[in-house]
């Protein structure tokens, strides 16, 4: 598949510090951008811009604010033509921190939000696209908002915001190829000036392969990690991701050479990937938390029991 | 997706058994069987039907075999509405040893064959029929063979043949949503009055989205493994198909409990599922001995030469 159109966005760092309150090393980040740069991504997310004054340093490693500071420390004296992505939740942004794009390392700002808060995502995309950043809306937990409130946000965020693309964030890994068909054609229907994105979630072994189906309709925009590291369990595996497009501008080695090094240990360490209780949470369309804190006990492998006390949720 | 005609096929103790020499203990194969009869699977494949002159028994379980005595020593006293299966490969069968199905447990033979070894293949599926037997024909490694060759192959199946269903076996993990659409279709055209079915690996974790792909075309007969056990990257985790199927006959509790107590344990001491070596194998189509052969060595994470020591392969 080759379309010079396809831009590969990486959220390793971002996802995944969702796992380790956003605590990599600066010697992993830089490795990390440093790899990931030599492979050819276009896009490269190091991470939430999160207000300073609404979460401590002391609970929270760097990258959970994305200073300019500390992206200029992992990144400075690499040769890159990958762009700088960070990541915004609706009213955790403190917008009188965020310099204008010219006087940042950052690119990408990418606004994420249910579609309840479509109007607060517009507002602060529309923000940051005023400081010369590019810029994003990220709808999450999309298999849960599919009504008309999803076509509406989608109308509003054609005619009122300025964003590049406009993603599908399968937050509960729930979704199945047809849906993503039907989705991605959604949105293209209301969003004729603008990309459509897709960010899988990896629950039921479907984050790849709904990319693909996504690319199949016609979305540009494919969010990947390496060694599918994300919460829970985890994204599109880039890697995989790299190997099916065809565009001779992506190398695979240094995303190979940075698994071996960096992920096999890293995944000695801490958790994502294909695990039971993550996939019954997909399966039932739910937010992986309750899964989380199966992992995090002493039940951690009593699937059934799991599974019922998922169906009782349903059943209320 | 509730359509009656599906049967969802299990072979985790066949497929499984490719990593162990068909060695799983009686004990283990009676908990799979017991649990996937409850789990309302249709069909349960416990091994080969290889000929006892052409392996010897000290290097191989009894599922190298499948003898009629040991099906019976897994099987009786368990209440199951699931059809037993066992798979054979061209050349490695003694019809001499085979009773008729009304004197044996096995319900269903799938004869495995490449393309080139179809006429062998067709002979052995009416052998197998004219003694009473269920029959399939699964046509391996087709990601290499799609060539007027398979045209043939199909055309021949469908005129010569009695089978039920012909599979369509991704042997080397490596097809896309896109190849497996056409090869159904294809499939479809070639055998009206059959059944088409779809086997998976997992080498890019894809053979749930594939399997899934194949059910939307109208494929029938689905294959899947427990927990994806399987050789190499192993297969579609059976879980998971129960879980995207709505039919009521299937109760994934069954499945659940399974895992838990017994494949969680397993994989502790053999090793399945997504390896980048097998990814890379996949994603250029080879056969995964070569990944194999490096998980038993010191390389075992040496990913960037194993790769390129597959593009010189490429290259030859």
């Amino acid at each position: 598949m080759f379309r010079p159109q396809i831009k590969v966005f990486d959220c390793t760092i971002r996802d995944g510090g969702l796992i380790n309150n956003h605590d990599f090393s600066y010697d992993f980040v830089r490795a990390v951008y440093k790899a990931l740069s030599a492979a050819g991504v276009d896009y490269i997310e190091l991470g939430y811009k999160n207000s300073s004054r609404l979460f401590s340093n002391k609970e929270y490693g760097p990258w959970k604010f994305c200073s300019d500071e500390d992206i200029l420390r992992v990144t400075e004296g690499i040769e890159s033509h990958s762009k700088i992505s960070v990541m915004v939740d609706v009213d955790r942004v403190d917008m009188e921190e965020v310099k204008s794009a010219s006087e940042s390392p950052v690119d990408m700002v990418r606004v994420a939000a249910y579609v309840k808060d479509i109007d607060k995502a517009i507002f602060l995309a529309n923000n940051f696209a005023a400081k010369g950043y590019e810029t994003t809306i990220n709808i999450m937990a999309i298999s849960r908002d599919q009504g008309p409130e999803l076509d509406e946000a989608l109308r509003q965020i054609g005619e009122e915001s300025k964003v590049l693309a406009v993603y599908i964030v399968d937050s509960f890994g729930a979704l199945y190829q047809e849906q993503v068909e039907y989705l991605v054609k959604k949105f293209k229907t209301y969003l004729k000036d603008k990309e459509v994105g897709f960010h899988g979630h990896n629950n039921q072994q479907l984050a790849f392969g709904n990319t693909i189906e996504a690319i199949i309709h016609d979305a540009n925009f494919l969010d990947g990690t390496v060694y599918g590291i994300g919460r829970a369990a985890g994204n599109c595996p880039l890697e995989l991701l790299i190997g099916f497009l065809k565009n001779p501008k992506f190398n695979i080695r240094a995303v190979l050479d940075l698994i071996s090094k960096e992920f096999i240990p890293l995944r000695e360490k801490i958790e994502w990937g294909y695990i039971i209780p993550y996939a019954i949470a997909g399966m039932m369309n739910q937010h992986p938390k309750a899964a989380m804190a199966l992992r995090n006990s002493e039940s951690k492998e009593n699937y059934r029991e799991f599974y019922e006390s998922l169906v009782d949720v349903e059943m209320d």
